[in-house]
């Protein structure tokens, strides 16, 4: 799979990236020629290395240098990955950062020999998952978030870019190990026995009946081929509350190298799939239950503000439409297919945080078996539901109803091993 | 646009195209060396140079050579087009003949200098079109036809294809301007006053209040959404009864330079659309009225038998599929949407080939003017209807019914101009 590796390719140490570094025409702006540097090692580990560089002059001039590994190391040497995915997220990143400067951070340069790039350093920002664990509210994420959405959505697709640039960019950002990861582990393992299948005992007999649930597994059939056949927009691709870096002012959103071109539901989904995670999470982190309400009320209005700022958002790309090809009866359904995509797309990512091998720490970091199946249980009722009764989803709120209306099944009465 | 083109390229003659042949290695199976061939030029000249060439002591030996032009004749230089498309109609001659070799005419070789490729002469045959407009029937067709569309799209899915070469190819197939003339052509202009456009006056009623209707423009736009966007299976592109060569035993399948991965419907509806126009054209071609129905009937049951050989044929696919993956109920679905996005795609095709800049024979062929108003008003209803209802066909008989159920409207009453 990686036949093709440059053969000036060498994975950097903490050490000999700072020389590296320093050589690079395009760091002018941020370190002086011969100024000492200091740079760390970063990465959570799995699929590439992560530097934090900066001058031991001036902790603030500071970037980040992200180099692709050729193997995913969760699993080891069993599981290689092209490095030509640091190409596609530097390249997502450009697309993103011309599309919203202010929520994309900025690429300093990509080097195609040694797979990386170097960009801005989010060094006043937080994972957004650790702050909604923590029940921090981001009284600005919505609005951020939905014009990240829809300028990023809108503005790769037909809508926005002639026919001829969007089939090449098309092409360019064809990515076929890192959606086989997502065809893999979101659409496929999670209704099967796999050992790769991360839950817990507690939670088995909900899963098992999630595993035999034909009725189910149709509905996943679908998303997985709106996933794997439907070019719409390009899309971040891993779009994970993971994936934001943020803090009460600014919002960042990292790590496109899932980036392709796909559904757009399957980037709402998936901001609104991991709201809904942690809204399963404080089921049982949050044991007041004014606070609860609280919080949740904060995690549900978001979901319903962010959808309501990417209409709007989204608006100016119907606005240049042509009337006569896309008639105002045509971008209604349009918008709401997205909707209802968003829906189905981010529940098939919510089961798979509960059921398979990457879990999301708002449930897996619960310590108490006991309240994290609670946790999980709901998770995974909000996940069928949406995904089963997507269809009847015409606004944003009958979402979040569908939502709000399921409830943990665990402990399961008699049979509960509690 | 034509930026890239190689600095060896040059359009041949019938003078020139005999020595070039006779230097090629791959065409040893067929002539000798030095014998005497023959040339002459075939093309219908809007887009290629065609040549037949054969050896002038055996008529039987012989090739054909197709040559891209770097524009569209049909308008002169005004449209240029990329000669890249040899390259794609080469290609995917070769994945159709790897599928489905008995309908595929074989390619001996591409030339990446010249843009061209020699394949088999198809000398025995004639273009179908010519065939249905005369009344003959082609027994074997519905069983051909239905063989060539279940292999060639479902053996270029992903029921067949693993997820990296599926992705490959639809890199290697992404056809910018030739789909783009698709959108144009087909989903686009026909819906709108274009100078373009070729329908004739007495159609002008009927036309204009297509053109009017903005329950049909939201139907065609969610037709050319799926053009534009369902990377689905290899599609053929351009699938009308003038891309096939037939006789009484034998079928080939020609012309495939606007394949690019597309929604299966496309070419399943084509060639449905295309019998359609044809079953029109007998409104008035076929004045006897025993001799009439017996033709339409011969036409509906070959749209019905291909669709069933091609459930038949495709259902190996589905054999090999992951029943947890792909249950059945989403195999029924899947089915179901083909024949859907058949009626509705093979619906648009029709229509434009009544109101658009490029008719058909069967219809623009008639010479009067008023029986060719009066087939080209059923041709347009015929497409309407299975646009429009096209959601509540559950068969193919269903698709049948509601195209059989459609009349002319020509002559429009008072407000005829005849």
């Amino acid at each position: 799979m990686n036949e093709d590796i440059s053969p000036n390719y060498k994975p950097f140490t903490p050490e000999t990236i700072v020389d590296y570094i320093r050589q690079r025409p395009e760091m002018g702006d941020v370190f002086r020629p011969t100024e000492p540097l200091v740079a760390e090692e970063i990465g959570d580990g799995n699929l590439n290395l992560v530097f934090r560089i900066w001058a031991e002059a001036d902790k603030e001039r500071t970037v980040i240098v992200k180099q692709a590994l050729p193997y995913l190391r969760l699993v080891g040497g069993d599981w290689p990955l092209p490095v030509d995915r640091a190409r596609i997220e530097a390249e997502a990143l450009k697309v993103e950062y011309k599309l919203v400067p202010q929520h994309t951070p900025r690429v300093y340069f990509y080097d195609p020999d040694m797979y990386l790039f170097a960009m801005q350093n989010l060094n006043r920002h937080i994972i957004m998952r650790k702050g909604l664990i923590e029940g921090i509210k981001y009284p600005r994420f919505a609005e951020h978030i939905g014009l990240f959405l829809a300028r990023t959505l809108g503005g790769t697709s037909d809508l926005a870019l002639d026919f001829k640039t969007k089939k090449l960019e098309v092409k360019r950002f064809i990515n076929p190990d890192l959606c086989k990861i997502t065809e893999d582990l979101i659409f496929t393992e999670p209704y099967r026995y796999t050992e790769r299948n991360g839950f817990h005992k507690e939670l088995e007999p909900q899963v098992l009946a999630l595993q035999a649930d034909e009725k189910l597994h149709v509905e996943v059939a679908k998303m997985k081929e709106k996933f794997m056949t439907q070019a719409q927009a390009l899309v971040h691709g891993d779009l994970h509350t993971g994936s934001i870096m943020i803090n009460q002012t600014e919002t960042f959103v990292i790590d496109p190298e899932f980036a392709y071109y796909g559904p757009m539901g399957f980037d709402i989904g998936a901001v609104i799939g991991n709201l809904f995670l942690n809204y399963a999470a404080h089921e049982v982190r949050t044991p007041d239950p004014a606070k609860r309400a609280d919080f949740r009320k904060y995690l549900t209005d978001t979901v319903i503000d962010l959808w309501h700022v990417f209409v709007r958002e989204f608006q100016p790309f119907w606005d240049q439409a042509d009337p006569i090809n896309m008639p105002k009866g045509y971008q209604d359904d349009y918008m709401l297919r997205v909707l209802q995509d968003s829906a189905g797309l981010g529940a098939c990512k919510m089961m798979r945080r509960v059921i398979g091998l990457a879990g999301v720490a708002d449930i897996r970091g619960i310590q108490d078996v006991h309240e994290r199946a609670i946790a999980g249980s709901l998770a995974l009722h909000i996940g069928r539901s949406l995904l089963l009764e997507r269809e009847q989803i015409h606004t944003i709120e009958d979402l979040v109803e569908i939502a709000t209306a399921c409830k943990p099944t665990y402990p399961w009465g008699k049979t509960t091993l509690s």
